[in-house]
This record gives C-alpha cells, structure tokens and sequence, in this order.
C-alpha cells in the first residue's frame, strides 16, 4: 500500500528539470510550500503540492502520515569512520587539560590507541556497536552514510572491520557503503616504513577486500608523513582497476598535492580541502571531482581556519558536507551540526549547506541517481523536522531537530 | 510511592561533605559507578552506591526504573533568553552570505527585528511558544532555567514577556526563574538616549515588575553605547532594594568595568566574561561572584576567542556555564553542546565542565541548596543519558544523548 506523507510546512527536492547529476556544482534547493510526497514500494511515486499530489491516482487510498514540519532527503554522509572500539575519552580529558598532541601519543593515546582497541575487538561486537551508532545516525535524519576501515591496519583487522560493516547491514536500516581504508596510517609493525607498508596493502589486502566484494571504495591518506601523493596516484589507480572506486583524504593539514594525486587517479571527491591552493581548485572543476568538507572536526579539535567553501563554490567545485564521525578528531554524527558549522564557519549558504549535505554528499558516493533528491523514482530516503521554515535546521545548533525519517519508505525512527 | 532508579553505570552526585555552597569554587563530581537513586516526594531520599540504596527501607517497595546509562543532577541553564517571538533567519542567511552586522541592521535586522516581534506577539502565543522551548529543554537534561525578557523594552511588553513566562510554567514541567532585562538596549523610541531610558526603566517598570513579582532576578548590558558601570551600579542596586536579585552582563564585547560595577551592586554572577582582566578576576573571587560562561554564543558567532576559564579558575572564581539561548548570538537550547565548547574551546576539563553546568549554575541562581546536585533532602531533578561514561556527554558533540529527564521526582522525558 502507498502512504502519504502530508501537512509538510516545507519540502525541499532538489529535483530541477531532472534527476541531479554528478559533478553539478551547487543545485537549486526546489523549495515547495504545503507540500506531499507519496510513496510505494519503497520508491518516491510523487511529491510536490499538495494540489497537485492529492489528486494521484494513489493517493486516495493511501495510508496517511500527518506530519507538520518540514521534509527533506535523508542526509547522505559521505565520509565517517563509523567503525572504532572506543571513544578516546582519556585523550580528550588530557587535552582539555592542556596536554599536546605528543604527550597524548606518549601515554599511548591517539591513532594507536584505536588501533589497539580494533583489533582486540570481536567482529561481532563490532557489528553490534556499529548498528548502535547507526540509530544515532537515523535518529539525525540520515538515511546513507559512507564507513571506512582504517583502524585495523593488518590484513586480519582491515577485514574484519569490512566485514562487521556487512553484518551490521542486517541489523539496521541505515544504508552503509564501505570503503577500505587501509592506507590511512602505517602502523606499529612497519615502524614508518610507508612504501613497505603501501606494498604489503596492496599486496594483501587490497585484492582479497575487492575479492570479497567488502568494500565500494578505496581511500587513502595523503600527507606529510603518511602517503606520497605519487603513492597516492599508483595505490588508487591499483585499487581502481580492482573495482574499488577510489576516493582520497587530501590537504587536511597542509598543501601537499593529494587532491591532484586523487584526480590523475580518477577519485570521486576529495575529502577535507582546508589547504587547497588555486591550482587544485582548477584541477577539481576540470575534473568535476567534488569536494567534501568536513566542518565539524574543524570545530573539534578548536582550529580558527575552516576550509575555504567559498573559493570552491564560486569556482564552479561541486561541494558536499559530510560529518567525518571518528573518535580522534570528530566524535560527531549529526549532520543538522555540520549544516551549523557550514554556515557559521565557512559562509556557506543554507541552500548551499542543504545541497552539499543530500544531492553531493549522494553523489560524491557515486549514487545520485538512486537517493539525495526528492524525485519520482528514486528511492523514499526522506527526514522529517520539527520546523516552520528549513533554515532553521542551519540556525539552531547541538541538538537535533529531526521528528522522523523515513528509508526505502518505512518510518525507521519516530513518527508517532 | 517511592521510585528507585536502578543500573546506573556512572552517577556523578557533586556532594561533598555537605550541600555545596554559593562562592565555592569548583566542586568534586563525586563519581559513583554501579549507584542507584531513590526517589520520594519528589526529593531525593537516598543517593550511592547500589550495594547502600538497595538496603534502605524504602527500596524494596518502591517502583523500579531500569536506567542503564549515566545520571546528572538535571542541567541548571542559568542564563537564557528563551521567549523571542521568531527566530533571525533572514539576519542568519544574510550574515552566512557575506553580510555585515551594520548591513544585516539596515535591512531591519538584529534586536530591532527582535524587538517589533515581541511588541506584536500575544502574551498567549508567547507562553505556548515558550512551553514548545521547554520541551527542547528538558529532552536534553536541562531541569530548570533562567528565562530573561527585554526584547520588549517597553512597559507594556517587557511585563507581558514576564507574565509569558509565568504562563509558560503553568505548561510545563521545566523550572523557570524569570528575569527583568529591559536595560536591555535603548529602544527606538528613546533615540540612543541611555540615561533617560534607564531613568524610565526605573520609575515605570522596575516598580511594577517588583510590585507584581513577575520577575526574582534583575539584569543589564553594561557595555560601550548600552549602559555604563556607573548606570549599571545604581540600577542595579534600586533593583536589589526592589527585592529583585542582581546579575549583569559584563565584559561581553570589551573590557568596560561592568563586572565590578556590578559587584558593587551584589551581583549573583557575572555573565559573558569575554574580556574580563586581572582585577575582575580578583574583584569576583573576592566577593566570591560567579562567573557565567556562554561558550555556545561564541562558536555561533563565529569567534576565535572564548571566555578565559583557566584564568579564573586557577584564580578560585566559581565558573557557571549556561547556554545563552536567544535569537542574534546563540540558537542553541542543549547544555550538552555547552559541556563540548567548555572543553574544545575554553580548556575546562570535564569535571568542571559538569560542576559547572550543574552546581554553579544552580547557585548562580541562588538556589543550590535546593536543586544541582544529587543530595539527599534535595528536589529530586535528574537526567540519564545512554553511555558508559561521563565523559562522553563532553565528547561527542551536535546532538543530545540524554534518554531520560526527570522533574521533581516525575519522568518528564523519554522513559520508555
């Protein structure tokens, strides 16, 4: 049976004169006033005015949800690192006390203490724990979110945090892409040897995550310390004609070259861009790469430079938001807090928050064609707030506003 | 009949030795795993370890909530301006895009904007719309909080802002302490002429305010083209001889010496602190003021300086946090956001961040001898949150992880 979802205040499709295509820079919001959306077997049937809607043919008999707020797509989160043992509170409290970086490290804090807790951490827990915050991510409004590996980094761990992904796909609703991020770091047992290590991921890991079909993405991080941005191009080219499609953490901490790197790879976006200089934004219009900012560690970790959402708008960069959940640097799921942060740190637009958070962040995963917008066809990922007007999911912050959200058409948090 | 609230992991009780006191510095957490709260009369009757409450007398008969998380004393929000009739979503959008204040001021934005919907909303709308606040206030473990008005700044509508809220009360459980702020700003009608605005303030709304009890606490801006130290000491001290309590917002924008002129009138607290300098410092641990921090206001307003909380509590003034709510500086409702920006931002540890946001908000507003902390004899306010740590209400950011709420012995908040 089809439901009706209706009394929505305010809808939001981002659905122009067709589905959204990848490498669009910023879309047109598609603001509709009393609005309905209807929807059957799990795909958007109609949604527009109510005029218009309530006239379907199945809209007559339709189950009807009364909802009195506004409608939007679920948020896709496009970069988290949703799988990690344990909060790394020891780390915060130190920090809050003044310690350095370095002195966390020493007391054993930081990367290696997830690095640790992963490992010794069963799948199945894992699995459990993952479909916990995966609640806390419906409960936001999100329908879709991106989760990386990259706290294993052994053969054994990596697949292991692939695989928990797969089997807590059977315990939430909340669609969950997997990405493998083995070269995120180089750990312990390679003590710094990058190249060996980038070898042994390649070798190992690479080819039994694509052969096991774990993971729809391949990541790197490339930095000063980390991986070379020649490193960067070879592993994601590797990766690439695996199956995997390639994505790459660049210019977080500096301009060291990972953006062009990722690009001569072929990367669907390139994630963080706080250190993009003028060349690397040329080379993502060219390329149509998107570029996925992550405000939200920004605030965390009290830096006073955000990354430059302007410059790439106005260059014509399609530019999605995603929340970067991980324990280190971002211990936050709600997408409603990055949309604040887009706005209030890196002067983007509500209507440009909202875009980058649906429509780019779905198609900075390669599937803007099946969720992000509201439009017939697609599938019924939508999110429900308790608002008179869709600015104010940008304007009031640390809380969510989120009454109700919908996947594949069932209601899978509130809605009573 | 009793309650018990059993199967709390983490129980944080702030209770020393005796019932805090006001003008202590920062308190202990006194932290208790495996603890129970038993509940009578909507006071607390017993307060500890499972292995202690389980034997009290009451225990055995009284019903029995399975908790499963962490429990606080409820928040105490000690300094908001909840009843604002709209939020500034166009000043939002115009701010976000580029615009100055002085820009966002022409177009009819800022207090002025504030200000018109105040005068126009009825007191009836105000109160339900204050109520729907509320709501927000206690899904996130805020158990009782200051409400100030002066968006009104006239006779008629800063009475109706107070008798809003005391409306307001009637419609939820949320604690509210009313607070006259109409030296507020000058308004319009008095054409930036402070001196004869406060002189009207004084001879025609303090008198009424007091007369009809609408309001326990009086509060002014003192700062540059507001009021001065000299404006803020007699007001506030006519106010006192009202029986209305002193506070003042001080040091907000700049160094202008409304901390001491406020001392000199008996101020509870000190509110904003952005600027204060040494001899304020001294001034309030002398006089043992409170100072209230609003961390919250400024990561909206985009700032890269914070309230210097180190230096004033290694000074030993006791630091109250609180979230700031109003619609120009500071669209947040949730003390968990606050507990975050404490320790991101302002160096607080956590521990203080809670001592904070609890105790001292609480004697802040001049009542810690009755809510704040968990006590025996105390009202029983309580929230519970799902996780395994304290710590994590610091840690993870942008939503609310609170599951239960509970208001004078009764669950006014999940539950279920």
């Amino acid at each position: 049976m089809a439901t009706l979802f209706t009394g929505i205040k305010q809808l939001l499709t981002f659905a122009g004169d067709a589905v959204p295509r990848a490498g669009e820079a910023m879309r047109e919001i598609g603001l509709v006033k009393n609005a309905e959306v209807l929807v059957e077997n799990g795909l958007i049937e109609a949604a527009g005015p109510r005029s218009v809607v309530s006239r379907h043919r199945l809209a007559k008999k339709a189950r009807k949800v009364e909802v009195n707020g506004i409608c939007l797509p679920g948020f896709v989160d496009s970069h988290t690192h949703a799988v990690f043992a344990e909060p790394r509170l020891k780390d915060f409290s130190m920090r809050a006390a003044g310690a350095s970086y370095q002195e966390i490290k020493a007391a054993g804090g930081g990367i290696l203490s997830s690095i640790g807790a992963v490992r010794r951490q069963s799948r199945r827990a894992m699995a459990e724990q993952l479909a916990a915050r995966a609640a806390g991510f419906l409960a936001c409004g999100t329908t879709t979110a991106e989760v990386k590996s990259g706290y294993g980094l052994s053969l054994e761990s990596e697949l292991k945090m692939l695989r928990a992904v797969r089997e807590a796909q059977k315990l939430t609703p909340l669609e969950m892409l997997p990405t493998l991020l083995a070269a995120h770091s180089v750990p312990p047992e390679f003590s710094g040897d990058a190249a060996k290590y980038l070898a042994y991921v390649t070798a190992e890991i690479l080819p039994k995550a694509a052969a096991e079909k774990l993971a729809v993405f391949a990541d790197i991080f490339c930095e000063k310390g980390y991986f070379t941005p020649e490193q960067t191009t070879a592993y994601l080219k590797e990766a690439a004609s695996l199956g995997l499609k390639p994505k790459v953490h660049s210019e977080q901490l500096s301009n060291y070259g990972g953006t062009r790197a990722g690009i001569a790879a072929g990367v669907l976006s390139a994630d963080h861009a706080d250190h993009v200089y003028a060349q690397d934004i040329t080379a993502m219009r060219e390329a149509g790469t998107i570029a996925t900012l992550l405000p939200a560690s920004n605030y965390y970790l009290g830096l006073t430079k955000y990354p430059p959402a302007r410059e790439l708008i106005a260059a014509g960069v399609p530019v999605a938001l995603a929340t970067d959940l991980n324990p280190g640097t971002c211990p936050c799921w709600n997408m409603q807090f990055v949309l604040s942060a887009a706005c209030t740190h890196c002067g983007m637009t509500p209507e440009e928050a909202f875009c980058a958070a649906t429509v780019n962040g779905a198609w900075a995963l390669g599937i803007g064609d099946r969720v992000g917008s509201v439009v017939p066809g697609l599938q019924a990922d939508l999110a429900f707030y308790k608002a008179d007007d869709y600015r104010e999911l940008c304007y009031y912050f640390g809380a969510s506003q989120c009454s109700m959200t919908v996947k594949k058409g069932k209601i899978v948090h509130g809605g009573r």
